[in-house]
């Protein structure tokens, strides 16, 4: 250690430590052991270029840590990646009442094309709560769940960090009727005659799609264009989690024998 | 800078970054901007907690380099979050001429119960084009792409380090037959009868459920479980996407007027 009297101690520990680290990197491969994970709290991230050095590479970080790696096994990594999609939620707010659609102009575009209000996924929250919230935060009209009705995946998105994107349009039920819509994200925003939505021009392909889907399902049925959603028991946490699915008629869901 | 003449130059170097970054910080508030991105190359890292000490923290970090905020807006952040999802996709690869189903046990399983092959998404990959590799991957079968079937959401997934899960089951047509399978993944892998897979108790909910359905479809019908895919162009990007929703009828996708 004589090599470090004349520096700081920082230095010094981080020599050790990564001595300790190689020499148990060597020990680990010679056990078997196929992988090293790192968790570094960030205000320890001097740790983080030593480490890189000796092979390790981010797997992921979050707020105030982040998680390295070393692959020690043969060939190129097995270790499960982190995630990699932002999911996007829409609302096709729809009146059969009235035959109405709920649409909005985004603020800050080229070209102001009508669409469904929508946004991104917070953590942890269901497809159907976004799409309700999104659609309440940029429109202010109240709605319910009724089915999911298209998902769309794409790649190189802009704005999503190199990571892919998946974007679900849910049907919604409208509870309230008043429009007070979002100045900062908002245009406009009416409720539009289902079947001019499907007429203009002055919309996304995506939203033109999901037009004629609707007029669609309000002329022959819901029970066309639904996926419907139930909860089922996850088998080793025990937890519950949401199935989407197209609608199976009873006899099949209940059924124990055939042939 | 007489101060830092006994210690060494790296600490030098970082506080007079630090100085002007808190510097810097206080003229970007006065100008109204609401938020600072640090891109930081992993061999610089040291620079990650004399940040975190301003008030930085993780965005996201992955491979070789991390990315830091700061929030200088009033309220909340309202910065765009990282990925939040990963994406697992499943193959129920059935044929029809047999009504056989391709089904596997893992390995390293408490409960040896019968599933579809399948694993997660490769970055930039489409949910058909994992389910197509996975299936072969795991059981050497080579098969098409269908439809998407049903789509699965589950937060505090173990195993998706904190993030949501979306699963997602595809059907696809069987191109060989002779099962292959992988030995490190599989402890077993055939073709089992649909009816025999309705039946079992030996296997998940979400199996039993898919199997259901398409025995439904089987009968009935795949176009009243399908849902088909169709790329249409991105309005910004010039790029193409994968959409999926139930097959549209033809006049409903052309038609321009109505009422």
């Amino acid at each position: 250690m004589g090599r470090f009297s004349h520096t700081n101690r920082k230095l010094q520990i981080i020599f050790i430590l990564l001595n300790n680290m190689a020499t148990a990197i060597q020990q680990w491969r010679s056990e078997g052991r196929i992988a090293v994970w790192l968790h570094i709290p960030i205000l320890q991230s001097r740790f983080i270029a030593p480490a890189a050095s000796l092979g390790f590479c981010f797997h992921h970080a979050e707020s105030d840590s982040s998680t390295l790696t070393l692959w020690l096994g043969e060939g190129p990594s097995r270790l499960p990646g982190y995630a990699t999609h932002q999911v996007g939620v829409a609302g096709a707010v729809f009146d059969e009442n009235t035959r109405k659609i709920l649409v909005v102009q985004d603020r800050n575009k080229l070209k102001n094309m009508w669409k469904f209000p929508g946004g991104l996924s917070e953590p942890g929250e269901d497809i159907g709560d976004t799409a309700v919230r999104e659609v309440f935060e940029e429109t202010g009209i109240k709605s319910e769940f009724r089915s999911l009705l298209s998902i769309r995946q794409q790649h190189t998105n802009p704005g999503a960090f190199g990571k892919s994107d998946m974007y679900i349009i849910c049907r919604l039920q409208p509870c309230s009727f008043t429009i007070n819509f979002c100045q900062h994200e908002c245009l406009r925003c009416e409720w539009m005659d289902l079947n001019d939505l499907v007429k203009t021009e002055n919309t996304t392909p995506i939203t033109s799609r999901v037009a004629r889907l609707l007029l669609y399902g309000y002329r022959e049925g819901f029970d066309k264009i639904d996926l419907t959603m139930e909860e089922l028991p996850a088998v080793y946490t025990g937890l519950f989690y949401k199935l989407y699915h197209r609608k199976l008629p009873d006899k099949y869901k209940t059924m124990t024998l055939m042939d």
